[in-house]
């Protein structure tokens, strides 16, 4: 029975006794061995066997898609149109404004952004490379490799602080009304990684209306978890680009999504829609690098799910694979540093993370001790530009690979590395 | 029996009756109401068969490659040891200087321009937008895919004779050691587009010796058909990475290739090889942008073709599908252009194309004609850089796509217009 104490009320000796009890645990940890890994959110293989059929699809002698296109050859810049047309009605956007693409939706961002570097967008007056330093908006704590995106060209990150329903608009809005040099926005709307956050519709109404200072601000808007619920209500997925079209901002949003997480993760069809302007801009810079995506895998993705409702049908599979770990990592979080108050973490309805805030000021010696114990987290720091955790006490877990044996393994793990960072600190207090 | 004089020799009456007939010959071709294309170089429905059962491959419960890896989930920047090493087999290549990636080897060109353009290579002392203009050594008749790329990013093309070997080195050599802005050339070595050339060993030994005043300089060395021979005697392909590293420029070739004309035009893998250096610097930025290519078609290919003998014996099966058309072609521009003296073409040996030269001044003209008569032909000017054909008289064949009737009519249509517009020039002057 973990023992139920606020450890922010001990006393010194209690803290001492405390702190020796989980240098104790701590001990035993490290005599397990463990090599445990909560560091990315990739499906387990459970998850991917779902998926099977994928790997015999489309099938000797089935390559050509209702259009009559042979698939094996040239050609199709835009992707299947039946395969848009079932991604298009889960995410709301008309099949003319969708492009089915490879197998990683990161990659269209990085390209978008790429050729709004060497060519400008529709809407700018010149290349963004002429106006550096470019800056950006990044929600934080966020999705690391968006960072990293942005970090590699050299783009100025602004930390936005993450509220319970969207980024702080009022944080946004006063820097975009002022700062030419803002042309973007990292968001993840459903779901958010790592906070699980959704955005509220006031809050997507206001990030696709509030003026800007650059006439090409973009909202990269990341759906990698539109379809991703744990729970019987689904998050909505909004209609952003009419919403932005509405508010007289038609070009503002470039939405993203991809099968990676439906289907095989790394081998998958990554989408990106947006207005016809944008499209057709996007287009012509990625028609000079390829003459089409893979219109085999977007056949094989057809055959498989047939329709929408064959998609949100698969979805269900996930999660009631996913579900038990969630819980799993929420029962530990709670028996174990629950009555602490050392530590918060979100509950998430969707997606692949969750967010634990440790005490400030110990995330970072958190994770060496785990990575001592043989327990693999997400650097310190990974959700914030820079690698920059101001208060250095944000730690995203990834429950979804392990097995559940594993997973208490690694939590029951983790929050006696919590737990002893905590004692340490206040001891040094 | 068509005639056989040549044309530039006639009389003015024997020209003027030739025109009439061919004027004649011209109203004929018209009312058949063709609707034929020989603009790309697409494999045929006949060739995409030969790789059917890469439609149903990997199959199901198959998804790790020889190293354990499960190709269904994310990870592996540099793609499956196993496809790579039959690969660098073929192009004479290690396995760890050789990446394996999606389905565009244009893509791979493409991304290594945008960023060195952003970045720099690893021996640029500044990144290459911080030194526009930045120009391009286009050998030509050549790609017209490779010269939109440079195009596009605002790359000052200039053209490069080609010779019977390979292009012109005096002129390369000339240019390379006084202009530091010259950052690169683009080389198809093996069966080139569209003349079908063989770089010869001499020639590439000094495009790979020869002083450059960038120290960044490189050969795009796109090795698209280093095994498409159509004869028994295939070129060798030369180990461009170690002649460049035995004369002390190991970072200046890199070397593409890809199995769009091996398996599917677009559903098939590509491949980058270079030195250590250019790899390791490639793989950081291409980090940013995908976790990593699509595995699943990797391990397809890897299954389809055990071995690097495997890839030769199908391509064998290719040869002897194109072999027909390409001698057909042949056959008939002997047949109906051989004495005129108003044409020349090459013969290749291997690769996709004939590239067919018209009397000067008359290839735009011809183009239209056949265009008006049902009979697509890749744009005038399409091989050289702005697409200006300095003389307009090239013309690129492309015959592995129609079957044979129609690639008959096609081209005896097409010498019906050379012939046309010949004599059309010859009255004119």
């Amino acid at each position: 029975m973990p023992r139920q104490t606020q450890i922010g009320l001990m006393s010194h000796a209690e803290l001492v006794s405390e702190h020796e009890s989980q240098t104790a645990n701590y001990a035993t940890l490290k005599t397990e061995k463990l090599t445990l890994d909560l560091t990315r959110g990739k499906p387990s293989p459970e998850q991917l066997d779902l998926s099977s059929p994928l790997l015999a699809l489309p099938g000797d002698g089935d390559f050509r898609d209702g259009t009559g296109t042979d698939c094996r050859n040239y050609g199709g810049l835009t992707g299947l149109p039946e395969l848009r047309a079932i991604f298009g009605e889960l995410l709301g956007i008309p099949v003319d404004q969708l492009v089915a693409g490879n197998n990683a939706s990161l990659e269209m961002m990085h390209d978008i952004i790429v050729f709004s570097m060497l060519y400008g967008t529709p809407d700018s007056p010149r290349r963004w490379a002429s106006d550096e330093p470019i800056k950006w908006l990044c929600p934080a704590p966020g999705y690391d490799r968006h960072f990293a995106i942005t970090e590699a060209l050299g783009i100025e990150m602004i930390t936005i602080p993450m509220r319970h329903d969207g980024p702080d608009t009022h944080a946004i809005a006063r820097l975009l009304a002022n700062d030419p040099q803002i042309k973007g926005l990292w968001a993840v709307p459903n779901y958010s990684n790592p906070t699980g956050v959704v955005f509220s519709e006031e809050i997507v109404r206001e990030l696709v209306s509030m003026p800007a200072a650059a006439p090409d601000f973009r909202l990269f808007w990341d759906n990698a978890y539109a379809v991703h619920p744990l729970t019987d209500t689904a998050a909505p997925v909004l209609d952003v680009l009419g919403m932005a079209a509405t508010a007289g901002h038609p070009n503002r949003p470039l939405v993203f999504a991809s099968t990676s997480k439906i289907t095989f993760a790394g081998a998958g069809v990554s989408f990106f829609g947006a207005s016809k302007a944008n499209i057709d801009w996007y287009l012509d810079h990625a028609g000079k690098k390829s003459i089409g995506p893979d219109k085999l895998n977007q056949l094989r993705h057809l055959r498989f799910f047939t329709d929408a409702e064959g998609v949100r049908e698969h979805m269900q599979k996930h999660r009631r694979l996913l579900e038990p770990k969630f819980a799993l990592v929420r029962r530990i979080l709670e028996d174990r540093l629950g009555a602490s108050k050392v530590a918060s973490w979100t509950e998430p309805k969707g997606g692949y993370f969750i967010s634990l805030d440790v005490l400030e000021g110990t995330a970072a010696r958190v994770i060496a001790l785990a990575k001592d114990a043989g327990i693999a987290l997400t650097a310190a720091g990974s959700a914030f530009p820079y690698r920059n955790d101001p208060e250095d006490k944000n730690i995203r877990i990834a429950p979804s690979f392990p097995q559940l044996p594993e997973l208490e393994k690694a939590m029951d793990g983790l929050a006696t590395c919590v737990l002893l960072a905590a004692t340490e600190k206040l001891l040094e207090a």
